[in-house]
């Protein structure tokens, strides 16, 4: 008896926020590990931004979820029963099994983690994707130098935190831009940063005139939009903007916005470049590595806002859109 | 006796394009060189897109022409009058005079040129700022490789003949946009480009899917608008936009359209990068040599089109974005 499984399929692709209805709920029996598999518990499932992108159709840097697929999602696991010789019942293992709670695996992209190494939501956040994403993207494409001054939106959010605290060990003035008062006081208070932008109640011009008043020489853009629109008036010359991803336009039903401001990019010699994680698989293991002694050292806070209760995927997984986290969203599934 | 200099002076700042009546032309009796100046004879006058931009209000990369002053142009002419050591009468000279037909000077910014060493217009074309434009902007921001697609914009025009015939030398598949079949024979046929693509009368987005059939490695973007948001639709992973200008919004009495595709930055790990040609100015003499022997090998063609007639300053400058000119705009003054 491998027990019931229960997942979330993608009905439809949803048009702006997606809706309950555009899931399929189903409940069936997990499929039995052949010769060669392994089943996995899955304890916790990472919530990130990526996920909208990939319910659309056309192209993209990865095929979208097709439809009556599981939805796609990494996770974090336990095995429970294991006919591979590379895994142990017991073992903890990261991966992509999707928004499902058991999960029948050949191996393939699944990766053991040490969950006496670091809590092990802290391999979905910080030592996860949005850690690379924010240490490949700052360190590769922004690269800040000592004195600079870096701006990153989402600031609050799981890539943004660590994006701010990286700039901070490499001597920047950093800004972070966020919504309301308690992530400002969040990313200034506890992360360091040395000023905090509510985009929400402060006009965001003014406010990076006031706290970047010699320009921003690295953005690192989250959430595209008005934002990323207003932060090209306040580049420094030779500046560096980090296109990582455009979470204020994910769920438009009109028309993307695009920046009528580009031409700063000729006027400030700047440039705008796009990242995309997956292409530094190669070097997570290094940057896993310093990430962590930051951690071990004390120079890198890391933040999870975890939501108990596999049926609320729906919902919990909004809140990315609402700006309801703090730190890095994940839904905890089952207890270790 | 100097004789009479004939002047346009910017009388307001226009509003979309600009009318005979956003200039005052003066005429008056030229100044007496000092000591240390000299008195140059305009020959010929350089009609640049950039113009556009310095009738603005507004921070750029240089301070806006002021009201009630000569326009700002690039001229060549010939010195009639010397109390400068280092000028003799007779010489060919180079600089920014503005736009006027006698400029007394003390020599700074103005520089000689070899009259025999090319035909005079070409020192406002392809040796000059044009010229130094494709080379810098395609060879250090674009850095084409042999067998990469290189699509320019503007393609028949004074910065995007030099571009793709450039990418021609570099041993890369080169395809021009430009408005009209005339300029498409031209490109292609006289200038040796692989394909050209009329955006007027073609749907631009098919067509560069039929002429880059693996995408865009290099973008040199002149134009901006609608052409710059379609071929970020057809870039190949890890393409380079050269931001260089975009003669399609400066007459813009809207705001400025934003590149809506953008995001096919991330997606194909692509950049956008700003240029301004001035910040190559210690290695201009580096790129007219290697220019200059291109053109004496036959390699590089080179095309002005010469209106003749001061007075006509107002109405030929419009030709610029209009589309009415092939190659380098200038205008005629005098015989030399």
């Amino acid at each position: 008896m491998t027990g019931i499984n229960r997942k979330f399929e993608l009905a439809v692709r949803p048009l702006g926020m997606p809706k309950r209805s555009d899931w399929n709920y189903k409940e069936e029996p997990a499929r039995e590990p052949n010769q060669g598999e392994l089943l996995v518990k899955i304890l916790y499932i990472s919530l990130d931004p990526a996920m909208r992108g990939w319910m659309n159709e056309g192209k993209s840097y990865v095929p979208p979820v097709p439809i009556g697929e599981v939805m796609r999602a990494l996770a974090l696991g336990r095995v429970i029963s294991s006919k591979n010789l590379e895994f142990a019942v017991g073992d903890s293992v990261y991966g992509r099994p999707g928004v499902q709670t058991l999960a029948t695996s050949d191996g393939n992209g699944l990766s053991k983690v040490d969950p006496n190494g670091s809590p092990l939501p802290t391999y979905l956040g910080t030592l996860g994707m949005p850690g690379m994403t924010a240490y490949f993207g700052l360190l590769d494409i922004g690269q800040p130098k000592a004195g600079e001054t870096v701006v990153v939106s989402g600031a609050a959010g799981a890539v943004g935190t660590v994006v701010g605290q990286i700039a901070k060990i490499k001597g920047c003035r950093t800004v972070g831009i966020a919504g309301g008062a308690e992530k400002g006081r969040f990313i200034v208070d506890e992360l360091g940063f040395d000023a905090a932008i509510d985009y929400k109640s402060e006009d965001l011009r003014r406010a990076l005139q006031t706290h970047c008043p010699n320009g921003v020489d690295v953005y690192f853009d989250n959430v595209g939009g008005d934002i990323l629109n207003t932060v090209l008036t306040q580049l420094a010359r030779g500046a560096r903007i980090v296109i990582c991803g455009a979470i204020s336009q994910y769920n438009n039903t009109t028309p993307i916005k695009g920046p009528s401001n580009y031409l700063s990019l000729l006027v400030n010699r700047a440039s705008m470049k796009g990242m995309v994680v997956f292409d530094y698989a190669s070097r997570y293991p290094e940057a896993a590595r310093e990430l962590a002694d930051w951690i071990a050292g004390g120079k890198l806070k890391t933040r999870e806002d975890i939501v108990e209760g596999f049926e609320t995927f729906p919902e919990t997984l909004l809140r990315l859109f609402t700006g309801a986290n703090t730190g890095k969203l994940i839904l905890k599934v089952a207890d270790a």
